[in-house]
């Protein structure tokens, strides 16, 4: 078992050295990136549909890296609404990894961006612990899933700077515990902004939509950092 | 990549041997094994407190083993319902694995059970590769979920006998094509069994209890094989 976790350090410090190289190109581009993590199922892809339609409005360079494990429903799903949308088919692996990431940028305009979402595998347990040169991690959870998982995968919960408690519409139908389930992501995560969204229903994506062009536009603000 | 890959192999190895012994000890005991797998707020906890209740009122000797990465709430909310629940607690680690269900079972009244739940870590991806010795996996799946999960996660759908379709009273306030996901799931797996369910309204569990009690009748009748 030793063995078995050294190469798991081993892997993970490698894992951030691409992290940071990738960390660095971003911000030399101004380019905003979001690590969107959940459950299988939470409804990243439908939250991501509905926000390649927002930004189309607002004229916000767009691209997606959806991560999968087997198909390319996601990449193909979200290229419906105008944006370059690659997927990273990961083979079996249970989440991103950076050089995943790195490989699949190669594909993508980089300098022609305002903004980056990385949708992972749907696993609420691995991908927290891979850095992918992201800006901020954000977790999707599904009122349907229960308010236990903030205590209970705490890793994501604690590494996230954005909770989306998602499919808020379907409240009146479940035991879920929206204080509560908020008051426990606070646990972990004193910091943890709350936003609250639906697909299907009231009230949308639009406190979402404000919460993502605020940092577009830090981003933007960030200014490029002077280069030798 | 390579060492990393072989790591793996050899885990999984050692994997199998202790299943195969924890295997022969149930069947030697005809103890039914159930191990369920799903993503995370699927509802296997609450499934389990319900089947619990209802084995009370056929007197199944019943014990639950329940795997999490951090709490012990699980176990908590089952020994409410009058059986043994042993909580696992993986420290990170995002699936059970065979060694870990050996350790839990010296808790275990295992000459007086009839059925033993092995109650996996919410997780659809990794779960599936680690054999505990079970009789059967079987797959919790949410409707809100959406039914693209037995194509995207093909590898759990594959190994289980029976998926639970589950939460199934929140149909009409999704987008779930259930004929869609079931033909998808025996696209992966043409044997697999389907039993509908829900715990907040109907249907119920009733058509699961029944598929459950034929199968600890199908293994109390299997015969206690003869031993040297």
């Amino acid at each position: 078992m030793t063995e078995r976790v050294e190469v798991r350090q081993s892997v993970l410090k490698e894992n951030d050295r691409i992290a940071a190289e990738l960390r660095t190109g971003f911000a030399g581009r101004q380019l905003l990136v979001l690590n969107l993590i959940s459950s299988p199922g939470a409804g990243k892809t439908t939250i991501l549909e509905g926000t390649l339609e927002a930004l189309r409005a607002t004229r916000r360079r767009t691209a997606v890296l959806t991560g999968d494990i087997q198909t390319e429903r996601d990449a193909e799903r979200l290229r419906g609404h105008g944006f370059p949308a690659l997927q990273i088919t990961t083979g079996g692996t249970c989440h991103l990894d950076a050089a995943m990431v790195q490989r699949a940028l190669a594909g993508l305009p980089l300098d022609d961006l305002d903004v980056l979402f990385i949708e992972n595998v749907g696993n609420l347990v691995c991908p927290a612990s891979y850095d992918l040169g992201e800006d901020t991690k954000i977790v999707v959870l599904s009122v349907a899933e229960g308010d236990d998982k903030p205590l209970k995968y705490p890793g994501i919960f604690r590494r996230a700077r954005l909770m989306l408690l998602h499919k808020i519409d379907l409240l009146p139908y479940t035991r879920f515990n929206r204080e509560a389930a908020i008051a426990d992501a606070r646990r972990v995560n004193p910091d943890i902004e709350v936003v609250e969204t639906s697909c299907l229903a009231e009230p949308g994506l639009g406190a979402w939509i404000r919460w993502l062009e605020a940092r577009i536009e830090e981003k933007r603000l960030a200014g490029r950092p002077t280069r030798g």
